[in-house]
């Protein structure tokens, strides 16, 4: 059974992150290394406490469509009011709606932990208080004051809804329609698919935020307009009232997150209401639907990387936990006639290590990307604007490192398991079943690596990633200054790594620079692992420097000594694959052999 | 829809692995090119035709048990008796006992097949073979006249009972307990778990293959017997007669092949027959029951890694086809407004040139141990030991790296699909959770690593490996020789590849014969993916030797060009990696930190 690994968060966000310094800083108020460690003790408590115990549960029964209305697994309804009214909903919302204002890295790791737990059940909160963002920074004070303080709460819950069948990636092609009605509302319709938490039964009223496109909308993504559709029209006095024209027509049936009900959402065609038509208020302004949904996007994107983390640690537990009760064969030096706990035996401890530092790498970089966020957020002038580009670098790698990682952990958990791992009752089978999804939404990790090295990389024609990259250095530098035998080759394995990511780096904007995109985007997906495998072995030897020659460093020691040198090897798949690749491409169209 | 890539399947049998040489040399009787193209082509026929519109119902519906009677899903046992009824069980079996007697290659081809149309289905079958090979092997006369006609027929089909809630990997430690019975027959006493297809609609009649310990036998595993057990005792005429005390006490509720019947079977419990005790028959002698069972389980290894490449195979087509269909955005260079498919972009044509080239350097590896097997038996003298020496050094390559691969293929095709393949609907999460087996049965894909290094490699004192390294090298050369502009760097990433092959088994070779076990077995996994990736890439060179400059040469260089670089990365973790894992491992036990 899961528990939460409250230690090595603090110590990640703290001494690898850059919780120290943003405390240190005095802009996260009067935030304290003890209140920091009260508020996830006490998170790790519930995760472990009340949510783990329901995840079985949530995979086996799953969500339920009987006419119309989503029954969510057994139990869950009251674990989602006990969630919020712990006050979890609201950590880091803004104290003027009754938000706590925390920092964004406290919310990240407490969302890690509620992941860990059950991730069917975590990703719908997450959708509300990415929606919270958006309603804040984009709404009218009207729907601000109407909806804010619900959804702060938890009251309410809010859902985004992008997708359509022929627009997945591509929004610039979606066909829900918004018509202006004489009073200052629109009428929405259309189906939109995909869309989690659309329907449920955790609270009385759901927020819809939604994207479609006004009748005289320029084509493409420029023609998009975001739209607050309630699932029951807000009475003066606050209260639901008469039911929207909206309602769930089917729901997935999908290989994991079962508890989470992901919906084919209705909107206008007559079910409810006086004339068809889902009565919705514009968010921002008419056409700039698409900035307010990055917003939501954004955070989107790191909740979704954080799922990776939380997934992987939950693997990692159960993984470790088998490898020291289980026993078969007899390892090397094995005294006496008994066979050994599966962890004796080397090659189990390869797979654990493996699990253990690809997810501390993962965490390192997620929890690295909420820093850049508070700074941008919190300070001000050059300072917002460097960190602001540092949460945009950081966001790609931060979203499909770690659920690549997930997945990857959750697979090699498994295989700990032997037998036991395929059995559904084990468990290790439904975390990889849940991880595998996250690769996919909030933007497939293939497009996270595109959006890397055609937009993130180029920020300030290349300076910001050169400066990044120096910093970790640092870390090279430092490990190799120090006087540390844990730490072995790792300052030197770590500065050819580092080598590798400027050397690809560097060849990525020579291609950007020269029209050479396509060259540039057949490597974007290995650039990408190159990038966080880098980086996170660099924020980790931090850590472990921070922390003393000790198991940190050991576990640092192994990434380093036998992970990093795959760095070389991803290196030369950015700058020499990319013609073997485009020559071969030909031959998988429908003319090809 | 899966379609037999019998092309494909027929240049990899004559042109990399060796049918052309085995049918030249005579040793295959009157097989001839024609008759092989024939053969395959009705297989894959069969397999797209017959299986593979079966597979999502199997998926769905799964297998049930109900009062110990197992229902195999609907269509299913018809499938199965079409199957036999197409000769299709008798392929390779012993034509004295009414099997047409073709090499193990051609049965592992049309194994391919079934498994690409249905995994689950194509499980059961793939048991009787390898009992087959045992009885055939080691069996009295007696045994062979009552069972043998009747299993190659597949009228009845057989199973293999190895494993014990505490004995999984390690055999030793079973305890199914076999007594001596006044007329030479045993009585059997306990439980097996895991036991594919234990029970099930497909025949009347079930032969059990069981290894339990007789009341005086040596502990470990030699005092293992090995004994036949049938369903229903065999009367005089050959037909089935009474119930024999055994039965099926439960199936598992598994990840994935949820067609195949998993069953905990109970023998002896005293259910069915006069007096508890399921009756038995001694195979081969008393205590050497392990020798009887490897015979089957090396056969059982080869198949299972087969199932990898089938699981691959089908997903590559899958996720093709989507990628040509599937639109979104505007590929590099598109024309005109319309979205582009997928298949032009060039991140998704790296994931689907990934696929096709590791899934056909899979192919490639177990179609060459299939081969090494037929030299082994067809041939003699030297030869023959020889070969013998080949096939143990590509069991394990052929189980560990292509149901890997399997698993890698499976989520990368998934991938290609975005949030349409996470819906079970659309059949790619299914590959995924099918594929998800592979790497733990049969031995898992870490045994099989444990066994490359420590009874593969050492054979005759490495010289062994080191001819085959001087094999591969010849292909490389041949690829450096070749004036074909396509093969780009092949020739020399090749070579390279070798000497990282040629280092990692050196480093190896010299620790086992310095007793230094641990620091051997510490790097047992990256050796495995290692040789596997080298020994892959250089079969696919030289069957795009054979083919002329032309789309498997583009791919083979792709291979080259982006994944052969991982060799040095692999080779750093097996001579470079131990030391810093066997430091950190101590960090694992329970005293850990």
């Amino acid at each position: 059974m899961y528990r939460a690994p409250v230690e090595e968060i603090v110590h990640t966000l703290t001494h690898v992150a850059g919780l120290d310094r943003l405390i240190e800083s005095g802009l996260a108020g009067d935030l304290s290394p003890d209140l920091v460690e009260a508020i996830l003790t006490e998170a790790g408590r519930f995760a472990a406490e009340e949510i783990a115990p329901l995840a079985r549960i949530g995979d086996k029964e799953g969500a339920r469509l009987r006419d119309g209305v989503v029954t969510t697994p057994p139990g869950w309804p009251e674990l989602y009011r006990k969630w919020r009214e712990g006050g979890w909903n609201a950590l880091s919302a803004p104290e003027r709606w009754g938000g706590q204002g925390l920092p964004a890295m406290l919310a990240i790791a407490t969302l890690e932990m509620w992941n860990s737990g059950a991730m069917a059940f975590a990703i719908g909160p997450t959708l509300t208080i990415g929606a919270i963002e958006a309603l804040e920074r984009h709404a009218s004070e009207e729907l601000k004051r109407v909806y804010l303080e619900k959804l702060v709460s938890g009251e309410w819950m809010a859902t985004m809804n992008l997708t359509e069948p022929q627009a997945g990636s591509d929004l610039g092609a979606l066909k829900t329609r918004a018509e202006r009605a004489p009073d200052g509302t629109y009428r929405l319709f259309g189906q939109k698919i995909f869309i989690t938490y659309g329907e449920h039964d955790f609270t009385e009223n759901i927020v819809h935020l939604v994207l479609a496109r006004l009748p005289d909308a320029p084509p493409g993504t420029r023609g998009i307009s975001l739209f607050l559709v309630p699932k029951f029209l807000v009475r003066e006095d606050g209260t639901p009232g008469p039911r929207n024209d909206v309602f769930c027509a089917s729901i997935e049936h999908k290989m994991g997150i079962h508890g989470s009900p992901t919906c084919t959402m209705i909107y206008g065609d007559g079910r409810f209401g006086e004339a068809p038509g889902a009565i919705g208020w514009l968010v921002g302004e008419e056409n700039r639907g698409l900035a307010c949904m990055f917003t939501m996007m954004n955070n989107a994107r790191l909740a979704v990387g954080i799922q990776g983390v939380a997934v992987a640690e939950a693997a990692c537990q159960k993984a470790l936990a088998y490898a020291r009760e289980r026993r078969q064969g007899r390892a090397p030096g094995a005294k006496g006639d008994e066979m050994s706990p599966i962890v004796a035996h080397p090659d189990i401890q390869r797979t654990l290590m493996t699990m253990q530092a690809m997810t501390q790498a993962a965490r390192a970089i997620a929890y690295s990307c909420a820093h850049a966020i508070d700074m941008a957020r919190l300070s001000g002038g050059d300072e917002a604007t460097h960190w602001q580009m540092r949460a945009n670098l950081l966001t790609p790698l931060a979203k499909a490192f770690p659920t690549d990682v997930g997945v990857e952990v959750a697979s090699l958990g498994l295989q700990v398991h032997g037998g036991m791992g395929y059995i559904e009752e084990t468990g290790a089978a439904a975390l990889l079943r849940d991880a595998r999804i996250a690769p996919i939404y909030e933007g497939t990790n293939g497009i996270q690596a595109i959006d890397l090295v055609t937009r993130k990389l180029p920020q300030a024609d290349g300076a910001h990633v050169r400066g990044f990259i120096g910093e970790l250095r640092r870390d090279a530098e430092a490990a190799r200054g120090a006087n540390m035998a844990g730490l072995g080759a790792t300052g030197a394995r770590l500065a050819r790594a580092l080598d590798d990511l400027e050397e690809a780096s560097e060849h990525l904007l020579r291609l950007l620079d020269e029209g050479e995109t396509e060259a540039a985007l057949a490597g974007a997906t290995p650039y990408l692992r190159l990038f966080a495998l880098a980086a996170g072995a660099a924020m980790l030897t931090r850590g472990a420097l921070a922390a003393g020659d000790g198991a940190r460093a050991r576990l640092v020691r192994y990434l380093a000594e036998n992970h990093l040198p795959e760095t070389a090897a991803l290196k030369q798949a950015v700058t020499e694959g990319a013609q073997s690749l485009l020559t071969a491409a030909g031959d998988l169209s429908e003319h090809g052999r």
